[in-house]
This record gives structure tokens, C-alpha cells and sequence, in this order.
């Protein structure tokens, strides 16, 4: 088949990564080499901006620009949390044909994939020849075919960092830390925070994720023991732990409910969660320091913490959606495939064996009593967060003998 | 005066820091250099590891692997939030003199000056020869006489890098967001979340602090005005912002009164304050999207970002402190003085310049309203930041013309 001559378009959708950036400028860069391509067209705000016809023509910015902006955190073509319907799809679909868009790439996580799939039949029911690739993204890490996702290894190592400062100022100040991870549905996010534990009494001690039911016993008995073991204990969390029910922890302990366009329980931007675990451990545990932590937006916008590793695959899934597109002429889902310890391939796959669906975490990932993750899961992990990975380093010196409390 | 010969104590005090191990270290090896030093304990979990002679022989310590404590942050020696009294004081100088400790050094703020201006007291009364410094330590940038204190450079990094995402992430997808940054009476901290501002738009757009009364209907009219310009809107404040009546705002959104062993208010450890202002955003201004993040035990312990010049002045704060003592024999608090633009030294001042004395920030530091920092405050604070700070970059690229919707 003879390479489609138009214009490319692309977009960003959902909550923003460290990486997005790196998968934007790759497609932009790649898609510029092809003479096929007459222009690069970036829509603001997602897939809004595409039915506003909001574009930046992004053939014309520089390659040195865009490879600063690779390396800046968060959508630079900014997002939306809109989730198109069918009508909002023919819409995309409209505007498209009406700039001559011939290759469109989406860069987001399932929602997006869905997108993607919809508007690539209303092209195919219009008999308008248009390839359409969803580019993966999440922090969390949530999709399906894919060994994992861009964006997730630098958030992964965000909250490793941060939970390895936590355990050290637990470790200086002894209490009850309670680090709340952002995760709605799938706990690899979570279970990061135990990816730079070193010593044998280093925290998190116990780790709760969406996988497992929350059990408000199981967890003052965990956050006991610890305490019984080390006197002090460090618990990670996840926001969207729920209970036997399947509800949300959240609004079991404080019955509040917002939800967002999507229908979803709001569990981000709000530290309720953690104070109320908190406050349960002292009032059941009689345990007077009790803090809790909610990671926040930190988690997938800091500035300053990117895995190299990371990095590299996020720009090399978005140069792959425009060499699939544009050499081979295919519709589909760019996935990351790992083939050795640690390297990886990508493969194209239907966007239908992606749209709309959920991974969550293996259950051996998870001790049986789900309140810990096991060596699988590092193994697994710890190869995305990258080269450089700080560590930290304890006074092994010999205790001085007692004088005045020589009897002690 | 003929040095004295015997051995030297070191603890640490308070709230950890990212380089609080950088002046424990210094002073450490520059002790281990004289040869009156007998030996060099450092003491367990601050000043109760010394009523309790908790002791570690750091004599006996590698000096590479110092080195790497020198890089991890938090406490390695372990801390307490113990504030002695007289009585306290005086057991602490009983344990030093049945030690044979001729050199005592304190890591901390102005607790800690305090502390050691007492034992020093309790030694000259005995007429035992102790030679007493105080090392500066505090995020919270409050010890007088300083032009600034160890451990607040890289905080203040932290709480930069992290704004400069929060505003990233505000931009892509558009609302309110508040960020809680620590700060019980000095703003200093807080002030450093607009440090990483770069284009006109950037948040944060408005700055609370606990200098200035804080008053929520003119918080409330802030953000309107923000909402306004730049259709979002992010918000820096401090935990510790006080109402006209020098009340704590956190207490009269919640009515919530907890204190800790020195009778302060619960600030940290909890979103609380963060939750109840966004409530206000939300039902006052009817802005949908308003998410609240507090950043948490994160800017005073999170491993990886750390101000080179933050990491340098801590280091010979420690050194100094070994120096002043051992060669010079006089006692007192060591003090960083700005000197150039960029450049510092360090004097030796009487502990009771320093102890439980606390600095705010200057009236130049801050807008006429209270709301903002100003150019005087980021020719002060930048430097400290240190090497490699980075910045974000966006898009410049052209619009595009409309097709279907060219009428707009």
C-alpha cells in the first residue's frame, strides 16, 4: 500500500507524566522525516481541542525546542479529562476529515485507547482513510498486552524516593507514618514505595493496595506488629483501597462522595484518607505520633525525578506510533514487550485488545496476605525506575559502654 | 589557652533535613584530626540518648562509609523532639563530665541553641572545662544572625521542583490547587514555591504566609482574580497561617486542637488545612475542579534532591564547629553570613545571640499585600537552590486556522 499523503495530529488525554512529553516530541520528530506528511498539527486540551479545532502547527516549532520540552513533566499540549462518547467521536472524526488528518496518534491510557478505537470506525464507516494509534500512558501502569507502561517507571521512583525518606525520618522520630499513593484500580503505584527498602527493618512495613480488600482489623494488627518488631512503623497505601463491598475505604470512613465526568469517587487532591487511618490507629492503638502523608500531584508532575529508562521508552513508543503508521500503513495500540533483564521491544496490537480495560497487579506480586509486596514484584519493578537510583547508608559504629547507667 | 584533651559528643536535634548528616559528618572527621581528641561519641536519638548514654563510638566509624551517611538525609544519629529543661540540661552536663566529654556539639534550631547555652552554663557553675556549639539546622530558615541555615537550601529545592509541577499540572488541566508547604511562624519555605516561576502565568499566583494575618475573604478574592487572568488558578500556603488573633487557621476551620510535647498545634502529618480551604474555594466560588495537596515529612526527608550549596555550607558549619572549638577553645553558635553574591563565611557568635530566638522574613521579601513574594526574596533565596535547578519549557508553535468552526 502507497503511504497516505495529509497531515498528522496528535494529542494528549488524562492526568499528565513525567514522560508524556518524551512520547509527544518522538511522533512529532519521526513524523516530520516523512515527505507524506505536510503537517504536524498539535491539538490543545485533548481531544476538546480537536472539536474546537484548537491546533498548534508544530511542523514549523523548533527541534530544539521540542526537545526541551520533552524533557519537562506534564502534557505540553496541555489535556482534558473528557471521555468522548460516540457523538463526541463522529465529532473528532468530522474535524479530522475536514483538515485533511490522515494519521492521528493519542497519547493517554485506556480511555484514550477507546477513543482512539472509535474514531478509527467512523473513518473506517466513512470510507476515509485515516490511521489512528493509541500511544500508551499511565502512571498506573494499568493496561493490558503491555509489560508495562511509559510514565509509571519515573512515578514508580518518585514514590520509591519519597518512601525512603519517610522510613529514615521514621526511623529518626519513631511513630506511625501513613504514606497515601495515588492507584484507583491497580496497586503497582503503591507498591513502588517498597522498592528502595535496603535494611531489614526498613519501611513501608505493611503495603495496601486495590487488589486486595481492605480489612481495618488486618491493619491495626499489621501496624502492631511492626510496631511490636521495630517500635515504629511505616504504612503505604493506596488511595483506592476498598473493602469487601468493592467501596472505597475513603468513603467508608468519611461517607463522602464526588465524583468526576467519569462517574468515579474523587480520590485525588484530598488528604481524608490518610487522616482518617490515622486517626483510627490512635485511637485503637493508643499510639501517640501518628502521621499521615498524601503523595498528591507530586506523583506525576515533580520536577526533577525521571527514570532514564523510562524516558527512553516513553519517546520511543511515540517514534514507533509514527514508523507503524506511516511505513506500514497500520491502525492499532503501540505496546512495550520485555524481552530480557532488562530490555524491551515494542509491538502494534488491536486497539480493541486494549480499549477500556484494566490490569491490576500479579498475584505473585502480593504476599498471600496481601499487605506486602514480594521479590517478584522488585524484580519486576526495579528495573523501570533507572541508573542513578539514590541509596541510603546507616552508622554502623560500636556502642559505648554506660557509666552512670552501668546497670542497665 | 593550651588545648583541652578528652572526648567529643555529638547529637542531633528536631526535624530531620536533607543535609543534616553533611555537618554531623564534618565535624566528626575534622575532630578525629586532633590528637587531643580521645575519642568521638555521637549520641542516639538526640539529647535523650545522652541522659541515657546512648552512645556510639565514631571514632571507630570508616571514613568512607561517613561519607555516604554524609549523603543520606535524616538524622542517621536518630532524633528527638525533646526540649530539655533545667533539670534535663543537668543531667546532660553530669553525663558529659562522667564521660570525660570536653567538647559538645549540638545539631539543631533554636531549641537546640538553647539546650546547649543551658549545659553550657551547667559546666562553667561546675568548673569543668566544656566547650559548647551549637550547629544550625532548620528548614524552617528562622535562626537569627544567620543569612540563612542549613537544610533550608534543599528544601526549599524540593518545594520549588514541586511547584513547578503543580503549576505544569494546573495548566494542563485547569482548576484550583492549593499546596500546603511546612512553616509554623516563618514563611520562608513557603515563599520558595515561587522560585521555579518562569513564563508570565506561572503559579503559584498567591503566597500565604504566617508573617502576614491571613484573612479568607481576601484568599477568596486572590484566587477570583487569578481565575479571572489565567483561568486557573495554584495557591502556596503556609501550615502555620495565622487569623488576626494570632490564631492558627487550621484550628478555626476545624476546631481541632492537638499539640505536641513543646504545646504546639498539630500542623504536619495531616491535609487538613489544605481540605478546608479547597472546601471554601468550592462553596464560595463555585470552582469545580479544587484539589488540595500538603507536601508533607517530603521537603524535609526526600532522598535525591538536595542543593549542592545547601550540601556544602552544611558540611563546613560541622567542620567549623570541630575548628572553633578544638583550635580556638571558645564556645558558641556557628552562623552563616552572606558575604557576596554568591558567596558566604561563617562567624562564631554567644549562644544566647541564638537560642529560642526566631527570624521571619523580611518586609522586602514580601508584596505590600502579604499575597507574594518579590524580586528581593528570589535575588535572596535563588543561590541557595544551588546547581542544576531545572526548568520547564512549553510549545511556541503557531495556531492553526479553524475550518468548521472559523466563524469563532
Amino acid at each position: 500500500m502507497s503511504k497516505l499523503t495529509g497531515k498528522v495530529l496528535i494529542a494528549q488525554g488524562g492526568g499528565p507524566t513525567a514522560v508524556i512529553n518524551q512520547s509527544m516530541v518522538g511522533a512529532v520528530l519521526e513524523s516530520r522525516k516523512f515527505p507524506e506528511v505536510t503537517r504536524v498539527y498539535g491539538a490543545m486540551y485533548g481531544v476538546r481541542g480537536i472539536v474546537n479545532e484548537d491546533f498548534l502547527d508544530l511542523t514549523q516549532e523548533t527541534t530544539h525546542n521540542l526537545e526541551q520540552v520533552a524533557l519537562t513533566p506534564s502534557s505540553a499540549l496541555l489535556s482534558t479529562r473528557d471521555k468522548p462518547d460516540a457523538a463526541y467521536c463522529a465529532e473528532i472524526f468530522k474535524v479530522c476529515q475536514a483538515h485533511d488528518v490522515r494519521y492521528f496518534f493519542y497519547i493517554g491510557g485506556n480511555d484514550s485507547a477507546d477513543t482512539v478505537r472509535i474514531v478509527n470506525q467512523n473513518a473506517e464507516s466513512a470510507g476515509y482513510d485515516m490511521r489512528c494509534i493509541h500511544i500508551p500512558k499511565t502512571i498506573d501502569n494499568d493496561l493490558v498486552v503491555n509489560d508495562h507502561t511509559p510514565g509509571y517507571g519515573s512515578a514508580a521512583r518518585f514514590v520509591a524516593q519519597a518512601f525512603m525518606g519517610f522510613n529514615l525520618d521514621n526511623r529518626a522520630l519513631p511513630g506511625v507514618f501513613i504514606g497515601v499513593v495515588m492507584g484507583r484500580n491497580a496497586g503497582f503505584l503503591t507498591a513502588a514505595a517498597s522498592l528502595g527498602k535496603k535494611y531489614p527493618d526498613d519501611g513501608p512495613h505493611c503495603v495496601y493496595v486495590p487488589e486486595h480488600a481492605f480489612s481495618t482489623e488486618q491493619f491495626l494488627g499489621d501496624v502492631k506488629n511492626a510496631l511490636d518488631a521495630h517500635g515504629r512503623c511505616v504504612v503505604a497505601v493506596s488511595e483506592g483501597i476498598v473493602d469487601e463491598k468493592k467501596q472505597p475505604v475513603v468513603v467508608g470512613l468519611t461517607g463522602r462522595i464526588e465524583k468526576d465526568a467519569h462517574g468515579n469517587v474523587q480520590l485525588s487532591g484530598t488528604g481524608e484518607l490518610g487522616t482518617m487511618l490515622g486517626e483510627l490507629v490512635k485511637t485503637r492503638l493508643k499510639v501517640k505520633r501518628v502521621r499521615a502523608d498524601t503523595l498528591g500531584y507530586m506523583q506525576r508532575s515533580f520536577l526533577g525525578v525521571v527514570s532514564d529508562v523510562d524516558a527512553h521508552e516513553a519517546r520511543e513508543v511515540g517514534e514507533k506510533a509514527a514508523q507503524f503508521a506511516i511505513w506500514h500503513d497500520i491502525d492499532g495500540s503501540i505496546t512495550i514487550q520485555r524481552t530480557g533483564n532488562y530490555s524491551v521491544d515494542y509491538r502494534i496490537v488491536s486497539l480493541e485488545e486494549i480499549a477500556a480495560k484494566t490490569k491490576t497487579m500479579a498475584a505473585e506480586h502480593l504476599t498471600a496476605g496481601g499487605n506486602d509486596t514480594t521479590v517478584e514484584f522488585f524484580n519486576y519493578a526495579r528495573p523501570l525506575l533507572g541508573s542513578g537510583f539514590p541509596t541510603s547508608h546507616r552508622i554502623r559504629a560500636l556502642t559505648v559502654s554506660k557509666i552512670l547507667k552501668s546497670g542497665n
